[in-house]
């Protein structure tokens, strides 16, 4: 069976142009990254910085799973304005954003973290708690960036292993690896 | 998006071998029909007729995914003694039996029961509490035999749709049809 | 620790009116029967039938404990049009109404049926499947009075069993006897 | 209806035995002001702190709700090794530890943190983005003490309102009083 790759993160690890920029591309990259891995792609079927990459790895013929806060697609447009087009196919929850994360993440295989603010943490604490194999793309902000305070502050022992690089090929190989 | 149809029953309709035998041929010609389609097959992963369409469809080229009750692959196959062999990718609720059923049927376009006892019951009760297309493959015994009645006695106006043919192909036909 | 409750079933067995008087009748009775118990209620926090029972029960003192559909009370009144008040106090699973009952039929150590629809089959299914004590109000119609055909149509081997009595009172010393 | 407070956080913010007994003190302080306060405490029926916590305000009469990650009372005990003894009565998910702290924080008016590791990290960001009353005990080591980093880092605008004292008491009293 393929591996699963969770891709999570927020729209931008900052509000500064520069940093944007920097995110963008490589989200952008991990995208084309994970196209070249024969890997199933999971994400919350939503926007920011995630539909990036989700679109990417789609466009270039990943077979991208979206997992849903909605109940049905009518719900996941009208509701949680959340886009459908960079997804292959969606799994409907019906367990608002907060219940989704917990099927989405216990369903992958690698999680990885691209910037994130808070809902991506929440995501970062299930993995971690969950012992999933963990790859932050570094340089791109919040959860990414932080991997290392969270650990030391909020420390648990689980089987999870947490990866971080600046380079999201290398990152996705080391995660490929450990498996 | 491609279709996403779901395939939910029993081990047989009934312990008389002549029944068990018309439901093992029913069972692969409705895998070899949803291969026909270019439609997304969903099922819960699990053993009996629902296992023979699964796998008949996986073999014949579908998409298959399975929504496990599992918090895991180690959980699924160990606790739940649930076989992976014949999905292509596995999304893990860990919500057990009851609470995968719930992500299971609101994931699905269209949802077709071929036998089935109380869990598929279960199932049955969701899709049309939640106003799916329905498809009961007659001949089968249980839940796909049952439909009539338990429309009678239930009865609660929703947006379901329920088709009865005991040819697996027309029945998918017909649900395709009313989308 | 308290044995626990549940109450399940639908607005009426039937639209004549001399059966909704009776229902109406045995609700209340029911209601009565609990508060003499010591016992904790839980229902889906709902309206009709089961709201009745609740709030009998809730004024004769008994803990009345609604397990919600909802994310919290606002979406609870404002997208399910749920009252809060036949409650003591609420759970908000924000699963929908069908993930909702998952939580609701596994809180309780005995199911009683009062009438019920396809939303009231759900739960039977459910209570079945997971081995509880099922307790139906017969005379009340729907469920209540559907379970004998229910077992036989889509028997399955579990720890359920299924008391079925007329009057609320010996119904419900039937099942707690049972535990 | 009362007022619902959520406790949560781990067994201690430090392995140093001085902070372990301010911890247990200032724990035990919490279930009484919890107990003076007219309110209904819900934990995830745990162990360590939380369970401190919750026996001090049951023993001194509060109903305490125990959100349990199991099906049932059985898995409870045997699988997840979780007490039952603090509880008043307990709501089983069957959700798994992680989809149980969503039912366990959305069924909260005002969610405490109490220390805290990474599990209780995670009921923070479900507690931030569904926009709770977060009260943090400091002193206590862990996510209580880390409220202040955790917001500036992972920034993310919700209703979450977030109070920060050293004093059980007081602490309860300006989180009741912002609802």
């Amino acid at each position: 069976m393929k591996i699963k790759v969770g891709v999570m993160g927020s729209a931008a690890g900052s509000g500064k142009p520069e940093i944007a920029k920097t995110v963008t591309e490589k989200a952008e990259a991990l995208g084309q990254a994970i196209a070249t891995q024969g890997i199933i792609l999971l994400t919350g079927a939503t926007t920011g910085i995630v539909y990036l990459v989700g679109k990417t790895a789609h466009d270039a013929g990943v077979l991208h799973v979206g997992i849903s806060p909605a109940i049905n697609a009518q719900e996941h447009i009208a509701d949680y304005k959340l886009p459908l087009d960079a997804c292959d196919t969606i799994i409907f929850t019906g367990f608002g954003l907060k219940g989704r994360n917990v099927v989405l993440v216990r369903s992958c295989d690698i999680v990885l973290f691209i910037a994130g603010a808070m809902g991506s943490l929440n995501e970062f604490t299930i993995a971690h708690d969950e012992g999933k194999i963990i790859g932050c793309l570094t340089g791109s902000g919040g959860v990414a960036d932080e991997a290392g305070y969270l650990l030391e502050k909020f420390a648990k022992r689980t089987r999870a292993q947490v990866f971080q690089d600046d380079d999201p090929e290398s990152l996705l190989d080391s995660c490929i690896k450990s498996l």
